[in-house]
């Protein structure tokens, strides 16, 4: 669903109004009938001929995947990384607003990177009270878990864990880890002996 | 596979010479049946009651990925994004070597980050004399395509895409496209309703 959505916004983007099941599974690295099976049973956005209508399936995927209000992030670790998904223009599409940061060191705090002020981390707790409960941990290895706990505590329900390590969370928290460098490992495979 | 390595590799860090089935498990989020099934193919690595041997099978996947030599890798991109994959340290236990960094910016190009020279991308022809065909794409999103029919024209055969944007290829070449906001949507799906 999420790649879907993906591909939709993408399209709309380029001002598509409609997609066919065919460009879409092209899109995606799908069979158009995986996608016509898959969108069946919101009922019937499919014209034939015609194919989807893009903003309106997006606007249905959305719902589904609970992203049809706009979600505050917060952003744990402002090195390279958490700079850089700083100023990444992609979040806001999906409904996401990275609305504070934070580090460790006290240099960087009161920096402002893309008009958010950095934070000490000692403020974490304040998290709650503003309502946001998504984080993106950007921080070193070493210190992922214990910022995992400190969101946890400060009630935060889901987390994207960019540190390359696994971070133990309570089972009512949802972790997602990103290693670029396995992904970077799903390529060899595919690649032709040279 | 690459989740099974990776689980692996994490545990051979942490000093474990074996490591069971259901630990495996916890670990990568699937059913220890689902390991024993996806292992069991390999023959036997599996003892019981004292499990996997985790050097042994991490070589063996290793193998059937293709990430059994040294591959080099180039990166194109030294913004916030490729700065950060340049100090990312988790790319050396999978095999890779970041071995090129390029940058379109001339105020960029000679300064070192981690031991690499940014090259201009004039550059990008003299990949495929260095026997370097997999490269990390982390530009603006409006040069990505352009950088990846450079790739492309050097004799690279895989690609790990982090622009926000899908960028077409011959097909003979593999493209991983990373979309860090596609994963971050993955997560209100799982939130309790606050």
């Amino acid at each position: 669903m999420p790649i879907y959505l993906r591909a939709l916004l993408f399209s709309l983007e380029q001002g598509r109004n409609n997609i066919s099941s065919r460009d879409l599974a092209n899109f995606v690295g799908v069979n158009p009938w995986q996608i016509r099976k898959d969108f069946s049973y919101f009922g019937e956005f499919g014209t034939p001929g015609v194919g989807y209508n893009v903003e309106k399936l997006a606007k249905e995927i959305k719902k589904i995947l609970k992203l049809d209000i706009i979600q505050k992030v917060a952003l744990v670790g402002a090195g390279n990384l958490g700079s850089a998904v700083l100023a990444y223009t992609g979040f806001r599409i999906y409904g996401f607003d990275i609305a504070a940061a934070f580090d460790a060191d006290p240099k960087k705090v009161g920096r402002k990177i893309k008009d958010i002020a950095i934070e000490a981390v000692s403020n974490l707790p304040t998290l709650r009270k503003r309502g946001i409960n998504l984080a993106i941990i950007a921080v070193p290895r070493g210190a992922a878990q214990q910022t995992a706990d400190a969101l946890v505590k400060a009630g935060v329900k889901g987390i994207l864990n960019f540190s390359p390590c696994y971070i133990t969370v309570p089972k009512k928290v949802k972790v997602i880890t990103i290693d670029i460098a396995m992904d970077l490992a799903r390529l060899p495979y595919y690649m032709p002996a040279s």
